[in-house]
């Protein structure tokens, strides 16, 4: 095979030929594909359903001198504080245990940073002229939903495989109206780059005008190599408080892909004024999250060594399906030179980024032969993709068999979709 | 025993020597007692053990055509919402099933009102010069401290056997700046009373200024009768869309005191209007509750019929303790006539208004023979009792024995402190 951007006008419009044709037979196919969401697939789901059981009798809800059916304790049972504390390397008292979705409690601190602001606050941000916030991009969509929400002006900053462009972080955060930055430090989303010491050095080391600039660290792939041995990752509390900066970072992760992915345990971490000051606005909201399946994934999980045993078994249903596709897109894609993607070791996403203009045309084609994609756009903010290059492709959810076919008809989408720009 | 108010000074001399050796007696029993919290107790808890392993196998997650242990499904498994539509008598479309706090719920609705509006707002709340809400005194102290933690400014609504005063009512809301109400409809927190027919009615036909008047009816104790068989109560969403009112009201409830305290599920019911417009912008909170939890629940309660079999279970605990505490209140005060309160059939508080301008005098007196009530003030806005009249009684969580000594403890202190008083 030829790069595409080498081949003659006649040899393109024979490619065109091919790709038209290998994309109308797949297409007739008449499949229902989903490659759209990062969710656990069904063998997953079956390998922790011991999780179920394995509370079972008054005695172990008694734990901590309490008992843990009862109401109380809103910053999470003290068992389960330690659980995080090791999985994380932070302190049990930089934990604050919530319920089962970490993007809630994302959203409920942004929420709370608008009507009450963050601890540094001179005023609520919803009091503020303007609020601005930095988006490393491709990004986490559902990131960049909630700052939308509250109408906060999004800074999309690129993003290369050591990380965010800290010369533009630097420069940026001298505006005093850019409250605060998305991160998604491991295997970031859908890229499945890791940021670098050196990065997030620089992140750690900011010097932001406002006083209240927060780095929302989503480390929601902290344990989940899927390719290899787990791989260490800087406290990220330490390292701004190193800094000078000991409360501007709240990092964020849960159980959702260790145990059970809509019932899992969320958690936020961060300096002791932080949780103290959060837990202080967080009492108004509840009187505590479900203490039950807080100590249900303390009795499953353990502590960080036994978790990391358990994602190895993810692991084994995980990398099969990243091979497959990215063993594909390496025979079929690589060699035409018109793609770009990188080959992740966890995580749950690939990032695919095919020429340019042509994202939203390749996902439409792989919309009518029965395929669903994430939409173009959707890892930026505002759903806006400039160059119309990003797919994310979600491997996770669907078997083996149909990963294979799912694969071969995006691949069919994005060649036809190059040849017909190309052609113009 | 005679009326405090007809006693001569010299009477009134004796019987505060004598409560007052009463108090001194009670003290030296060095006790830790507790009747602060609305806390089942310990049999309670061990009532429903068979909940925690109800659900135990990947065959019974495959509900309503889903796996429950995915992500998803924002507003509630289809099964759990038939199960709330069943308890509170709606349809299946008028529920949203969240996580495991009531509390949390109203939070938020009344939080993203200040953020983002209720659906006929025509701003959010917080661009509002000013927000007031009207509180049925006496009243849960939570529904009240998270209207103040958003700065609204609260007024207080006498409530007597048959609900709220609503000829003060319905003058009150002919003032725009009314945005909303507090109700507690059935065995009102604290005085145990159930709003009348009448009541409802008025409520439900109210002709609010402000076109988004939001009644937060929360029906905490909704299946929740000790003394007696099951009381049915008015569907209230039916009854503010007779009045022309159909998105005026939010009904709350949990099954946070029928299964496991802190690990029940809660639901709101509305208009599908209304559930309509909080998925719209709970979408962007997070990607779906706990259906785990969800499932649980619908496995161990299975209908309202059966639901109320278990009520009677709590029932047969919980009678015990509130009679005791009665009967002590029938024999040591109510012949002194210096006191009110109602003898309740359901719910979790005896609502005990001591001599006015006594009830701070008493808690304290309390604390320091070792027992902790609700802090004066508590059941009020602004934690203001104008009356410094009322102590609330939660007789749930102190076995029997504990509840005797601290019922006998808190007549000592209200028959001391009223003493004091009179003798000036």
């Amino acid at each position: 095979m030829k790069p595409l951007k080498e081949m003659t006008h006649d040899e393109l419009s024979i490619f065109y030929q091919n790709a038209k044709a290998e994309y109308e037979a797949c297409k007739e196919k008449g499949l229902k594909l989903d490659m759209s969401r990062g969710k656990p697939g069904s063998e997953q789901l079956d390998l922790t359903i011991d999780i179920l059981t394995i509370l079972n009798s008054a005695e172990q809800c008694k734990v901590d001198g309490v008992d843990a059916r009862n109401y109380g304790i809103v910053d999470g049972l003290p068992v389960c504080k330690a659980l995080f504390a090791d999985i994380l390397s932070v302190k049990p008292t930089q934990v604050f245990v919530g319920g089962n979705s970490s993007l809630n409690l994302m959203y409920d601190i942004i929420s709370k940073a608008y009507t009450h602001g963050m601890l540094h606050s001179e005023k609520p941000w919803s009091k503020l002229d303007e609020v601005k916030f930095l988006c490393p991009v491709p990004g986490y969509d559902r990131h960049f939903r909630i700052s939308e929400h509250f109408g906060t002006k999004l800074i999309p900053i690129p993003l290369n495989e050591n990380g965010p462009d800290m010369d533009m972080v630097e420069e940026l955060v001298k505006d005093s109206a850019v409250r605060g930055m998305w991160c998604v430090p491991k295997y970031s989303n859908p890229d499945g780059f890791i940021y670098s010491d050196e990065t997030i050095k620089r992140i750690a080391s900011l010097k932001p005008a406002a006083p209240d600039f927060t780095i929302m660290w989503d480390n929601a792939y902290c344990v989940h190599e899927f390719d290899g041995d787990f791989i260490p990752f800087v406290n990220i509390i330490d390292e701004c408080e190193k800094y000078g900066n000991p409360d501007m970072v709240y990092q964020f992760c849960s159980t959702s892909k260790i145990t059970v992915p809509g019932s899992g345990v969320a958690c936020f971490s961060s300096s002791e004024a932080n949780i103290d000051y959060q837990r202080s606005l967080i009492t108004f909201q509840t009187i505590g999250y479900d203490k039950m399946n807080q100590l249900r994934t303390v009795l499953y999980l353990k502590n960080r060594e036994h978790t990391i045993e358990i994602m190895k078994k993810h692991a084994q249903i995980l990398k099969p399906k990243f091979d497959a596709v990215i063993e594909y897109l390496d025979k079929e894609i690589a060699p035409l030179g018109f793609a770009r993607y990188h080959k992740p070791k966890g995580g749950y996403f690939i990032s695919f980024n095919t020429l340019e203009g042509t994202a939203t045309r390749t996902i439409d084609l792989a919309k009518e032969a029965g395929l669903v994609m994430t939409p173009a756009g959707s890892a930026f903010p505002y759903k806006h993709d400039p160059d119309d290059t990003n797919i994310r492709i979600a491997p996770s959810l669907p078997s083996p068999d149909e990963l294979t076919l799912a694969t071969e008809i995006l691949c069919a989408c994005a060649k036809l979709a190059a040849a017909e720009k190309l052609l113009g």
